[in-house]
């Protein structure tokens, strides 16, 4: 096992100003895998649902080589469920329904053959669930990266810092970072987080694209000007899963690859929120993919022709 | 004459979570004229001062190249005067007082050798005015750009609609681009603002960038993550005079190079917002201007190493 991946696997219901769904599939976890399917074969995930949860579902991430054999199922039990609305600008939104179901018992167990992967990514959860993963790690993986929100941070502080300490890479988003560190300029905050543990920062400012810190340097990601964002979520995580993907796939974790990482979890997110839920992260082509990079690469890339004077 | 830049000269006062100053330098041509100092030296500008306005100024501009023939002084008047208060996202400010003084008699003449400019850089002023000037050219510029702002959208959008039919780029930003076209998606927005006239539209966001757009194109410049940002005053206008300074250097007018060109207009706007009004503008160096522009190259420079599957 190489990537291994820990996260909520979900019902959400979700209302946009474009529209309104049932209960769809989502969780961190599933966009994580979906997005980091397209890279990576060697992948499991460790994760809790409900006997309610459909059997069509598990069998489409099986069959993205998405290795099932960490979920466990709670007989009797419901799965997580989520429900939440948009405002116009999609980058604000309020939880109607949160109800926890299984996700209250949650005691991850790390299947033994994924206890040596290389690559840990620890989705969106209480920080100590997070730390009972890395904890099950039979060796220190060369990378683990881990997602957290602004709600840990009020609810969990001590928690989330000791986790911190344990990881290599964290992403969050601007309004969390200067939350976290408590400075408004996002270079000071990002080496105020540094100082807590991580070796690189990941800033996600949604529409505005990702900024990608490490203690000398700075990369920048855009997010891709789209026609429509009809559903944010899932943008985060199917960021989260391009990158890890990406990284499990080239094996190489310089800052130099990191960015070429960042960039790939860009161009999911960008395919994740063009249509509700996951639907257009599961059918995905790598023509797909190769043309939406190849877009990314015209975005930002210029010449200057003059020396200035 | 190359290059015609119409806009105020000012008073500032201005108020930032990290200060706050006495009556300072500024307006829109002022930004502009200092930004495009660095690139051309065939520069004049068409405005208004009074007879408060300090001769050691006026000298600095002069001695900067800027060609000030176009630049009335009304003898016992008093220069327009802006007073503003930033919030601490620096994104969104308070005016405080806005005294016209000589701007509100503002009849624009442009000296005859500046008829025939290349390039006419049209600073936010009313649309009457803008368009005034226009017809005064004597030959069509090659390009002629306009600034403007919400403002002018709520009270005089007539004569704005007008002046678009006129000109070949205009710049605004995001909220104002959302506004004029009543579309939430840039893409959409940029799509119907260029069926209004120009060419060529810049949506400004001020720390998260700017996006360039043609019918078919779209490049995305994106602002340096900074230390601090001190006080954001006079960005926009000296995104502007990097902008248009850099076009009127080269010469070329291509979407590729319009590229370059934002570029140099972030890099200038990334110098201004470090010190409070026109400080840092006045004293860059061909040195450091390279050196911000590697900056601006590091910051979104990637490889894609795999064939993604």
């Amino acid at each position: 096992m190489s990537l291994l991946i820990v996260g909520t696997i979900a019902f959400d219901a979700i209302e946009t100003p474009f529209g309104k769904t049932d209960k769809i599939i989502g969780g961190a976890a599933t966009y994580i895998g979906l997005a980091a399917s397209y890279f990576t074969q060697n992948m499991g995930l460790v994760s809790v649902i409900g006997d309610d949860f459909p059997k069509d579902y598990t069998d489409l991430l099986k069959s993205k080589n998405i290795n099932l054999d960490g979920v466990e199922v709670k007989q009797g039990e419901k799965s997580f469920f989520w429900s939440g609305k948009y405002h116009i600008d999609m980058n604000t939104r309020d939880t109607l329904v949160t109800e926890l179901n299984v996700l209250a018992g949650f005691d991850p167990v790390v299947p033994e053959k994924f206890k040596e992967a290389d690559f840990l990514m620890l989705g969106n959860l209480t920080p100590l669930i997070q730390k009972k993963v890395i904890q099950q790690m039979k060796k220190r993986p060369k990378l683990i990266v881990m997602d957290t929100m602004n709600f840990w941070m009020n609810t969990a502080l001590d928690d989330l810092k000791e986790v911190l300490t344990m990881v290599d890479v964290l992403t969050i988003n601007d309004e969390e970072a200067r939350m976290l560190s408590n400075e408004y300029s996002l270079i000071k905050a990002a080496r105020k987080i540094m100082e807590m543990g991580p070796k690189y920062l990941i800033v996600k400012k949604g529409e505005h694209g990702a900024l990608l810190f490490d203690k000398d340097q700075v990369f920048f990601a855009p997010a891709l000007p789209l026609e429509e964002v009809f559903d944010p979520t899932g943008a985060g995580d199917s960021f989260a899963g391009g990158f890890i993907g990406y990284l499990d796939k080239t094996k190489d974790i310089s800052f130099e690859n990191l960015k070429g990482a960042i960039i790939m979890g860009s161009a999911m997110a960008s395919f994740t929120v063009e249509k509700f839920g996951t639907e257009n992260l599961i059918n995905l082509t790598k023509e797909k993919i190769k043309n939406r990079i190849q877009e990314f690469v015209d975005l930002v890339q210029f010449e200057i022709s003059i020396a200035y004077k």
